[in-house]
């Protein structure tokens, strides 16, 4: 803006806000002085060719000199920066995309060049959490109508990467989530790329969760894969489970779920918006969606589910992808592990066919197989379920199991946990519900997803009668502060498996 | 909630993020092990009996040892800590006010205990500054009824401190801002007690403007005061003209404005809330408010003006305040001067009678003395602007306002900056118009208002004929790099002076 606005020079402080851009100098320093910028001011950073928007925290008592200035960590990586590199700033341009903002708070609809306009701004982090927060607002409950959420999904996929894939149908599955050992991916993708389907599957890692489909893979298998090894795989195989967050698939969808967890909204238009811009984006062409329904599950009833499906049905059939919706139990955990190596160990149960393998993992896991070869072609409508059944049980999908985990990169040993404690009953009785977020909270307790092998061992299901005394469930650690700290927090949450009568 | 959790020690880092509540820990720390916090974490932090709630940053790379923690300034202050205190940590706990802020999100009516609960989160800091965004965001506009808005502002109030006086009735002004050099409140100030009201003013500093009138007052007399010095300069000359921010007068509001101003909100609830609370607190039992109606100014179109003077009036009567609106010309400046010492100079040539005094500067605070004088009930109604005129051109109002600042500690005189260079017109032609917000933008680049003697000072005002090459202002600052980063600002921006016909 004005040339003889001196440059300052990049000293790492190694500050993590997570994906936050904050920039940090002297307080009395010239560029401070000079554009009056303060703490809070939302400033424009330059190194060379690049340039970000950051937050400014201003700093005095030695962490920085006059000269110096730094950045999170997230600015940092996406400047590229080394010590001692020099930035320049300004003050950051009105944006149009803070303006439809507005427009939206306001009550207004959007058109899509708007939300274009406003999911690109996201992506490059010219607008603030504060504004991120505003737009989630603004976007919450119904208030995204049909046309908007089409326009939003498309805006987030066109900000991102797209893979192409030259076979088709590409299948894929998705699951709304909230349901702890709910690990069916790597059994679908098995089962439905022994059929011969293509089904290149790209998952995430947990967020606010026990373990992601990523993390629980990862036990199996390496998942950060680049996309030439993907398409290696795939070719082989295929199919893969692999983790997508390298692969910049709807990256404003990343940063709006950041933002909307910890305020806890649900938005229709923002849900579907985030599904299936990740799964056009992945190149899918056929998507099976699953939505557990549950008074712990992230949908709770039937109304909202129906919703949701018809929804994502619409959009999806604008955005040529054939959409089909699964509503299934979501009122207690699926499987016995709750945990990255324990969901591991019940999904290579299910695949060898273990007589020990869980057995509702199992039935949802073929139920879900069987949509999939039927909405692929490869099984008549009502045969899907039956041709999954033949695929498992002839031991054709742990053979094609094996082959992806060899393609990604060799199958691996599902670690034990050294530490293990059971919760007991403290009265006799039946269960007669079981919290999956309590549930969730206790294994992140013991370490999970970080500590591999942490998380919980589930004993009972609902309706089954136990005795005083009996285990419900066995806390596993990898370190003594952290089982004893999920055991706390379990015995102060007595209600996790709630039991009823012969009190 | 566990014994165990180990606590850390409290070593400052001297940053500033104004007054978001930010905790610093090693990535590697037993406390962010145990308890599986990472980055943007919100986490209670405690020391001894108080305690609060910030946002976790992880830190790697020596800033922190494993067994250190740090806050930004604002947290720090509040908790009080010294380097080397012992701190504990827990999750926070679900918050009442997290829900009732969602039903406001999806569009439902709150409860006045409901918008109670919100504000004490809010002014305890409990809440983050992503929910504070997405609380104005849901009633920004008219998304807050008149019900709505008198509840905020009683809870508003309630979470405050509040000053008594023994005296009615206590009048007071207020302006809603926008226009640059609009410095009435020491003129009325003086000609009201003069006539010997009651009018306790605390004034705001600048939040965005180059002055607030605590700003420019600063530079006539201290405004620093405590409640007790306050109260002797009251019973001695029935006024003040003080800093509020020290007095925690709904400190809500100051939290609420601190978003509201990145994203740019307008909301008529919010700003009757405000205002109100302010004035309530401040034990005010008569209310003016001058809204200056302009393109450039903050309310922009008579309609709005018409809507918010209702909305005041009808809060003010429920909550047994009389409030009176005046809707005034907000075109272009005020005065002549922009930043304090400017503005000061203008407020003591009107007290002064002084022949070059600015007329507009006089006249609106006639205007404005005139209607509090009858709203205070010492001059009959249409009668108060004559009086005025008598108190302020027989001196009286001028020996009312040095006493004022002797009893604040005594009249200071006004600075002249070192540094001053004209901008000329480009072009012959007629004063079409002046951008407020361009010129308050180059007054601060000059460096107002943390230097008390820069800005600018008017040399033209709207329908004057300039030659090329006049002077249309002079921009004063006392640094260079300040005064040449305020001169390119104007050179890019000519239209701040429109000028039209005879080019």
């Amino acid at each position: 803006m004005s040339p003889h606005i001196p440059t300052l020079r990049f000293k790492p402080l190694g500050i993590d806000t997570a994906s936050e851009h904050v920039v940090y100098m002297s307080a009395g320093c010239h560029v401070c002085r000079a554009e009056g910028f303060a703490a809070q001011t939302r400033i424009e950073v330059s190194a060379g060719e690049r340039s970000l928007i950051a937050t400014l925290n201003t700093v005095s008592g030695g962490l920085l000199e006059i000269d110096e200035v730094s950045l999170s960590n997230a600015a940092q990586r996406e400047l590229g920066l080394r010590p001692g590199d020099a930035l320049s700033f300004s003050h950051v341009p009105v944006l149009a995309s803070e303006s439809f903002l507005r427009a939206k708070i306001y009550g207004e609809r959007l058109a899509p060049a708007e939300l274009d306009t406003i999911v690109q701004d996201i992506v490059a982090g010219r607008l603030s959490d504060l504004h991120l927060a505003a737009f989630v607002s603004a976007c919450a409950g119904e208030r995204l109508d049909q046309g908007e959420t089409l326009a939003l999904t498309r805006a987030m996929v066109a900000a991102g990467s797209r893979l192409q894939w030259d076979r088709r149908p590409v299948v894929d599955k998705h699951c709304v989530g909230g349901l702890p050992g709910n690990r069916t991916t790597p059994i679908v993708v098995a089962i439905a790329t022994a059929c011969g389907l293509t089904m290149p599957k790209t998952s995430s890692r947990a967020i606010t969760s026990p373990a992601g489909t990523a993390d629980t893979m990862e036990v199996l298998a390496p998942v950060n894969l680049d996309l030439a090894a993907i398409r290696r795989v795939v070719e082989r195989t295929g199919g893969c489970v692999v983790w997508g967050g390298a692969m910049q698939l709807s990256p404003a969808d990343d940063m709006l779920i950041r933002i909307e967890r910890p305020l806890d909204l649900d938005s229709d238009g923002q849900l579907v918006a985030s599904i299936l811009s990740k799964k056009l984006a992945a190149g899918s062409s056929h998507v099976l969606i699953d939505i557990p329904l549950g008074p712990s599950a992230k949908v709770r009833d039937p109304m909202t589910a129906a919703r949701l499906a018809s929804r994502l049905k619409a959009v999806g059939e604008a955005l040529e992808m054939v959409v089909r919706v699964e509503v299934t139990d979501g009122r207690q955990p699926v499987g016995r592990g709750v945990g990255p190596a324990l969901e591991a160990r019940d999904v290579l149960q299910v695949l060898a066919c273990d007589p020990q393998a869980p057995a509702d993992l199992r039935a949802r896991a073929l139920l879900l197989a069987g949509r999939v070869l039927e909405m692929g072609g490869v099984a008549a409508e009502g045969q899907g379920m039956s041709r999954a059944i033949e695929v498992l049980d002839s031991r054709r999908a742990w053979r094609q199991f094996e082959l992806i985990c060899e393609a990604q990169g060799g199958l691996r040993a599902v670690p034990l946990a050294p530490l293990r404690e059971p919760v007991l009953a403290r009265q006799a009785g039946r269960v007669a519900s079981i919290d999956n977020r309590v549930l969730a909270r206790i294994a992140k307790l013991a370490g999970a997803p970080q500590s591999k092998a942490a998380g919980l061992d589930m004993h009972v299901s609902a309706g089954d009668r136990v005795a005083i005394g009996q285990p419900l469930f066995t806390v596993h650690a990898e370190a003594p502060g952290e089982l004893s700290y999920a055991l706390a927090y379990a015995e102060a949450h007595p209600g996790v498996v709630a039991l009823e009568g012969e009190a």
